[in-house]
């Protein structure tokens, strides 16, 4: 056994502890991985607050080491497989397959038995300690060190990959596109101003929809340049709809998770319109569904399509993204991280800073 | 100008009246029909009704001819295109193209700016009167005279081809099938008991899934045979929801339009669980969706699909599936058509009969 | 240790020996079965001939139970799954899984690392024998009896199953369907005329397209009554190139494994045409193809897809297809089984029948 | 009637001149170009040779504009449609749609009939003269002014977008991908090392392959230096032939349109391999394919595909890629442009430089 540093939970109970945890060592291992960055999302938040039911420690454990975004640096690797070596910066995948058809195929985002695990999440240990151990298949290499400030923002944009992937493929049911072959002149609307709204604006964006981010209240000074020079536009739908709805939507897409908003949208979508349900918020008040809204999904061939999670291809885009709007972009990447903090600040789960995009805990400082 | 015996009715309006009509004489036609059936259907009975607010009469009409379902036999032909010839038997296909993508291809069921007509619905005069003349390329031949009792029902059943081309392409967003490549062990719950509803489960019980038919109440000895013969099963969700959530579903196809009923079932798909939304009811009262509905689809890689109507490749195999089906299913065919009444009964639309399936107008009782 | 009646082969040497042949009694099984028929096809000659040298003994074994087309009964089986009961006609799998991943999700047709078995053929014993033991994942139901003249087709059948599941993928690359959606006016073209040519002879007449079976000599009477009722045509391409190639041709089927012939067809395949690659003669002489050849594929952005062997979903829709065909065309079917023979006649390997289509060695005059 | 400076030939007899060129003025235009780069490639060359039959001049016309792949800049444009205003850098598209299906809707690189035009190719003055005048959805806009340098490569780069379109949906057909869903470990083999080639091998590493070069002779060191720079392998495969083949070929592309060689590689597709035919030459002599050929096709899934052209979608893509590798590789994509000419320079059509990978008109040299 060794004590490591590590922010720790009972969950489903909740709270949030920094301080040395006790590990067993492993009698054999693929690869030791040095912690460099993890990032700090709703899901740790709700676990915290003790908000999510479905999370629980491992087996044998009385608690459980948060985490499921990091960066991370490789401090010994066994041999050399998927172009892995000594001291390379490496993103960790999150779930682990259980053996239903999905998890066989190296497809745990779509596991068809809810088997499979996730890391600082459920009967997993997380990556939010100073040092953990893993298997090749499980890292995902970071090509180019200049990204390295902001690759930990792979986990959350695989997300955004992988939604895209279904959307590609649901986009086929009809011509989505427009009379020359483009996404041009189509329009995507993005529900929600935080972290994943962007990386999602930034990825229709370069599909070449017309983009426009929206919220019920106005943007920082910060965010409106962060948009102005991305090349989309913000609208608060609580005082510019019409501006919003004009030549209606194409590609909804909610991280709001909050029902009476989607379907106000929803209710706008163009012929063959789909909408994109990325936002979770379990405790968002109900809204009204009606006849009305069930025939115009059908008379208008109108698909919803609910997505979670990411493969291992999805981290890959997803570093390569980072790395290609890092360039075209600039700071505009970087400032999407708003904070980095020690591993002791544990108060971040349960205050979140107003002018927070993402916050990142930085284990140099610990 | 000519007078032809037609059920017309003023949309959005409503009423049907049958009498003699006056309609233009073409300069030139490519063929000339006389009408066999009509099938009746709840759009129908909306129009009639005054309830379909998006119905229109032709442009320069004060009266729209009603009825997009028909069988008709060609009189006249003025070239043998798409193999059609005199004395054949056709469905005439109820969307006419517009100008957009979708249209241009054929695809008016996928319409994108709403730009198309619908025989009988909307602008453009439907197919119950005595005769009319149409285009080959909107008309598709029965293959085989012994189903000519059942072709009428290709309209209706070319809404659930298109359907399930929609589901093949989405469920192609993970693997749906099970471990050995089938759709044996999934299940398929459709919900109503309507001639859509029973075109459904013969559908999905070819495609190898354990199929339930469900509704709120009983159903009478006659589809209680129906169901046995065809190898589905049917619960009265009210009694026996626990039989039918068995395991949970795999694929929810809705055929009711009431948003109460279709959330109860869509809160228990499983993982890449599939909705396909295709009864309409515009006047069905509202059901709370909340934020945990929301996360439910999300964490689940759910999908909700619209669908409306079909286009000329659709009708092509709702006419085979029709031989096939009669030829497997015998009896149970025949049976989907309650009553056939003559086109003068116009009474029908305002009160429909308590045992009907499919009410057929018989033109040879005019 | 049992005997029991088969035909031998030692592979890949060759010969063919029917008699008792010792196997060992299964410790425990799922089903047992009883042989009712085997189809002999171009693959169990090549074997007898010793001319297929990837085919093996099982492990252990001296000999190889030949066959891998059967259709069997079910003498006992442990418990109901999949549907099948004692006393049920099945047809059984021929590939069975390796580990690899289109093997683990039941598509060993697709096995990517070549570490599949296939009974009667690499390193499995066969079907060729009174009677054999199997599981339920390998059994699929005949589920109308009155097809139990034809089903033993279903082997050859479920080839060009998933051949034409392959061609819907791509024909997907472009809009290959007409400026209404549907295969009428499209051209299929079969070079050959055995038991698969007319198989998917059938099929491309069911999408629609027009369709021309092939070959460089005449047809005797009984195939002209067979072409002619189905609704197809055939044409000698020695005599009547002219009207095989009258609007070029849109799908191209090879069941001769003939190169010269293959390639004079492929060079006449219009924009976005694709050939289904699918007989196979490892010894047909060499053709020549040159530069203008690979820029004519180019050019017209067309598919050479090879299609080998199906999963258990195409036997299924083998089975469905064939009940289907066996209603439409009546005795059509039938006839495509020339000849019933004893399990005795081991010259059939060798000595292949001027006039047949289909052989089938029947069980019931052992 | 205006004289504007242009390169120009007899199509398909052949020829270059460079000069003063007749041209009608339009009355009524979108947008006035001003060339700033054509590239150089096979095709022009193809025809300055006369070797290309199916080159034509433009009704009307003696001689024909040669020139289809160019960085224009916008001088005047009528209204701000698909966001490109005066001052802009623009790629013109080549093809211009006909009349069918796949032209109706923006897909003119898939067309159906063959009619469609091609710029400075078939009927259609092309883009090697001084100015030109065009309309907006056929100028596609360089977004970063930062890659003008390399714009021009957006033609040729289009083709290799659109081959891989081709690629992804073809893949489908199985299960391509590795045992964790990603193309590592997969290898691709690229024939040839011009300019295509190398794009080609860009994007097989981005997408994960293990990306192998091969020619029939060794590279020049520039070109070692590019391959080393950008991650893939050269092999002469006179030489190597068993380091390509080690673990066999997943995905093959060929560039140099020879038979011979191109058979050569595809004898050692492994299961479920693709082979993209993207190289012509018309002129390269006949190879032998024999039965064993077909056969391996057949027995292995192998699939190959002819691709040619790409459409407004694809051009978008090719300078979204440019911009990124230009990022990612610097000088490596500046070096894929081996010399600058001016206009005059006509003899470059009958002359290849040794070192060439591409040649570029520099119209500021005229």
């Amino acid at each position: 056994m060794s004590k490591v540093k590590a922010i720790t939970t009972d969950a489903p109970t909740g709270g949030a502890v920094y301080g040395d945890f006790e590990l067993p060592d492993p009698e054999h291992y693929s690869a030791k991985l040095k912690t460099i960055y993890n990032g700090i999302c709703g899901t740790d938040r709700g676990m915290v607050a003790g908000a999510l039911p479905f999370a629980y420690n491992p087996e044998g454990y009385k608690r459980l080491v948060l985490g499921h975004e990091a960066l991370a640096q490789v401090v010994e690797i066994e041999k050399n497989e998927f172009g892995i070596r000594s001291g390379d910066y490496v993103v960790p995948i999150v779930r682990r397959p259980g053996k239903c058809v999905n998890c066989r195929i190296g497809r745990m985002d779509n596991c068809t038995d809810g088997d499979k695990h996730e890391a600082g999440i459920t009967g997993m240990h997380g990556f939010m300690r100073e040092y953990f151990y893993d298997t090749p298949e499980n890292l995902v290499k970071v090509q180019d060190n200049s990204i390295l400030d902001v690759a930990v923002l792979a986990e959350p944009l695989k997300n955004v990959e992988k939604a895209f992937e279904v959307f590609n493929k649901i986009s086929e049911r009809s011509i989505f596109l427009n009379d020359f072959g483009t996404y041009e002149d189509k329009k995507a609307v993005i529900i929600g101003t935080g972290s994943e709204a962007f990386l999602y604006s930034f990825f229709a964006r370069d599909y070449g929809f017309d983009t426009i981010l929206t919220n019920r209240h106005p943007i920082p000074d910060q965010k409106t340049v962060m948009v102005d020079k991305s090349g989309v536009e913000f609208y608060d739908y609580t005082k510019d709809m019409d501006k919003i709805l004009e030549g209606g939507i194409d590609l909804l897409i909610d991280t709001s998770g909050h029902p009476g908003t989607i379907f106000q949208f929803i209710r706008k979508l163009n012929h063959n319109g789909i909408t994109i349900l990325f936002g979770t918020n379990g405790k968002a008040p109900a809204t009204d569904v009606d006849g009305a809204d069930i025939d115009y999904l059908i008379e208008n061939n109108i698909t919803l399509m609910g997505s979670v999670d990411g493969a291992r291809e999805h981290y890959f885009k997803a570093l390569e993204h980072l790395r290609n709007w890092r360039h075209n972009y600039g700071d505009i990447m970087k400032d999407l991280i708003t904070k980095k903090i020690p591993p002791s600040d544990v108060e971040i789960f349960s205050n979140k800073p107003g002018d927070e995009i993402k916050t990142i805990i930085d284990w140099s400082k610990a």
